[in-house]
C-alpha cells in the first residue's frame, strides 16, 4: 500500500509498504482522511523531534525511521481481531493516536506517562497510509451524523477540548484566545459550545476572515488596529476576561493575555514554544493568575465526538484543502510552510477517494 | 510620638508626629516590634511604588507622602473604640495590614479588589511608629504562647501560608523551594509543618547555613556545587518534585523549577519580578504543569497564628537583628541593601523597649 514515510529531515517519501495485519486486539482501518498538523511540519523542517531517528528505536514501539506519518485521521473498519467485540467491519472510526505503555492505559493522566508518544510519529503506522491497524483501546466509533472528512478533525478538536478543560471554563465566562490558527479556532469553537463569550486576537487578515466566517468568536480584534486589552476591558465592563488561551508562541500575545485576563483568572498555554518567552510574570503574580500548560488530550475524544454529533461544533468550515497523498510535500507542506494563513486544515486522502468531488 | 515616614525616594525621616486616636471601631495599639520587608527597601531605593506620592492621594485612605512606614508588626492593645467588644486593653495582637474598600472586606478574594494596598504603605499609620489605630476587622489577637517579637513575623508567615495554600500542598508531597531569603525560608517552614518533604535550592553560603540551622528543609542544595534537578530526581526516586516555589526572581531558578517538578505538578511564584524572565514554558507545557501567582494573604493570619501557637512553626530562628527606630536607615536598610544574606528578619522597636536585653 501507499504511505508517506519520514526518512529524515526534509526527506519524506511516498512509497509502497506492506499492508498491516490486525492482531487479536486490533482494528484494521481503511483510512479515509488524514489532517496535516504543525507537528508534521516541524518534523519535516527541523526533525526528527518526536520521531525516533534511525538507530534509536522508540522504547514502546521498537520502531525507528523510516516512520509512517499522520496522527489526525478517520476511516472505516476493514477487519477486527478475534478479541474485538465492540466494533465491526464497515463502522466509521477515529483513533486517539497514543503510544503509551499498556500498564498506563487506564491510569490517571495516562497522557503524561513515561516515553508517551504518538501513532504516526513514534511508529504503529500512521494516517498518511491506506490502512492502519490499531489496538481497539484507542479506536472510537463515530456516528453517521459525522462525515469522515469532519471526523479527521476530531483529534485536533480533542486538543482544544482538553485545553478548555484545563481552564475550567464555565458558561457565562469570557475568554480571550490569542491566535486564530487551527488550534486557536478549535479552542474558540469549544468555548462557544460551552456558552463562553469568546474573543479572538489575531494579526493575519486571512485568519481574521476565517475566524469571522466560522462564527467561533463573538469578537475578533486585530492588535495592529486596536488595543486588545482595552477592547477586552470594554467587553467585560472593566472586569477583564475570565480566561486566556495562548495559541501563537509569540511573547507579546502571552503578555497581552496576562494584561487582559482578570485577577484570579486562568491562562492556558496551548502552544509549543521554540524559544523561552520573556513572560510578564510580575503581572501574573500581582493579579494572582494561573498559567496552565496543556498537552495532547486525556479522555477527550468521546466528548469531542459528542460536541460535533450534537451540532454544537461544526467542523466543516475548518476544512480548507483536500489533497492526494502524492501532493503531500509539494502541495500540503508548501501551503503550511509558505502560505500558512490561507489554510486551516488540509486533509489528505491516502487512497485518493473523495478527491473527485 | 516617633515615627519613620517616607517623604520621597531615599528620604525617610524619623520624626515626631501626632499620636493616633481610636475611632469607635478602632483598636489603638502600642507597637512592640515591626519587621523590615523587601517592599520597604524597594520604596526607599526605587519608590514611591505602593506609596501614594505627594499630590496623588490614595483613593481609599486619602493620604499621600509623607506616609508612616511598617506593615509587619505586633503590639499590645492600649485602648479600644466603643464598638470593639472582642478585644481589650493589654491584649497582644497582630494586624493584617490591608487597605481595602470596606464593601469588599468580607468578599471572596478580598485581597484582589480594586485599589487594594497596605497599611504602612498607603496610609492608615504604620508599624514603624510608637502607636497605630486600626479597624478591629484587621486586628488578630495572639495567645500568650507567642512572644511579641515572633508575632511581628506573622505577617510574612501569612504570605508564605497563602503561597502554600495556592499550591494545594498535602502531607507526603515533595516541594522544591527556590531561594532561602525570608519568604523562601518561611514557605519552607509552612511546608514542613504540613508534612511536606522540603528541599531548598540556594547559592548564598550564609543563607544555606541559616536554612540548615532553622531546620525548615530536609535537603539544602547549592546549584554551584550540584545539579539541583538531578538531586531532586534522586530524592524523589525519579519522579520529580510535586511542587515548586519561586522565591528569588531569578530566571534560572524559575526554569530549574519547571525542570525539577514532575508532570502535572504545580509551581507557585511567590517573588515579585522587576524584569520579564525568559521562562522555559516549553517544559511547563509538555509537562502540563501549573504556574500560579500568589500575592499577599487571604484569611491567612488565623491559620498562621495557629501554626506558631501549636509549635509547628518556630519563628525565633528567623529573627536575626533587633534595632532602634533611629537606626532604621543607617543600620536596618544598610544591612538589607549591602549585606542582605546575613539577615533573615530585622525587627525594629519603635519605643526602644526590648532592646536592652
Amino acid at each position: 500500500m501507499r504511505a508517506a514515510r519520514f526518512h529524515d529531515q526534509k526527506d519524506i517519501r511516498i512509497e509502497d509498504i506492506e499492508r498491516p495485519t490486525a492482531g487479536p486486539d486490533d482494528v484494521l482501518i481503511d483510512v479515509a482522511w488524514c489532517g496535516l498538523c504543525g507537528t508534521d511540519i516541524h518534523e519535516y523542517q527541523e526533525g526528527p523531534i518526536f520521531i525516533p531517528p534511525k538507530g534509536s528505536p522508540h522504547p514502546i514501539t521498537g520502531e525507528e525511521a523510516p516512520i509512517t506519518l499522520g496522527h489526525e485521521f478517520s476511516g472505516t473498519v476493514a477487519e477486527v481481531g478475534e478479541n474485538v467485540t465492540n466494533l465491526k467491519a464497515g463502522q466509521n472510526v477515529v483513533v486517539e493516536p497514543y503510544v503509551i505503555y499498556k500498564e498506563y492505559w487506564d491510569t490517571e493522566n495516562y497522557h503524561l506517562t513515561p516515553d508517551q508518544n504518538f501513532i504516526g510519529l513514534a511508529g504503529g503506522g500512521g494516517g498518511l497510509a491506506e490502512q492502519i491497524a490499531v489496538d481497539k483501546h484507542w479506536v472510537h466509533p463515530i456516528p453517521d451524523s459525522i462525515s469522515l472528512d469532519e471526523a479527521a478533525l476530531i483529534e485536533p478538536l480533542a486538543v482544544a477540548y482538553h485545553a478548555v478543560e484545563r481552564s475550567e471554563a464555565k458558561a457565562g465566562d469570557v475568554a480571550l484566545v490569542g491566535g486564530a490558527g487551527p488550534i486557536g479556532l478549535l479552542t474558540a469553537a469549544v468555548l462557544k459550545a460551552k456558552g463562553v463569550t469568546t474573543i479572538i486576537s489575531e494579526l493575519s487578515k486571512k485568519r481574521i476572515e476565517t475566524a469571522n466566517e466560522t462564527g467561533v468568536a463573538d469578537h475578533v480584534f486585530n492588535p495592529q488596529e486596536v488595543d486588545v486589552v482595552e477592547e477586552v476591558v470594554k467587553v467585560t465592563d472593566g472586569k477583564g476576561a475570565d480566561l486566556g488561551f495562548e495559541a501563537t508562541s509569540v511573547d507579546v500575545v502571552l503578555n497581552t493575555l496576562f494584561a487582559a485576563v482578570r485577577k484570579a483568572g486562568v491562562i492556558v498555554n496551548v502552544s509549543i514554544w521554540g524559544h523561552k518567552p520573556e513572560a510578564d510574570l510580575a503581572t501574573m503574580v500581582t493579579k494572582e493568575q494561573d498559567l496552565r500548560g496543556t498537552i495532547g488530550y486525556y479522555n477527550s475524544h468521546e466528548p469531542s465526538i459528542e460536541l460535533v454529533s450534537s451540532g454544537k461544533v461544526d467542523l466543516k468550515p475548518f476544512i480548507t484543502h483536500k489533497i492526494a497523498l502524492d501532493d503531500l510535500v509539494d502541495k500540503g507542506f508548501d501551503i503550511l510552510i509558505n502560505h500558512n494563513d490561507t489554510a486551516v486544515k488540509i486533509l489528505v486522502s491516502p487512497s485518493g477517494k473523495g478527491l473527485e468531488d
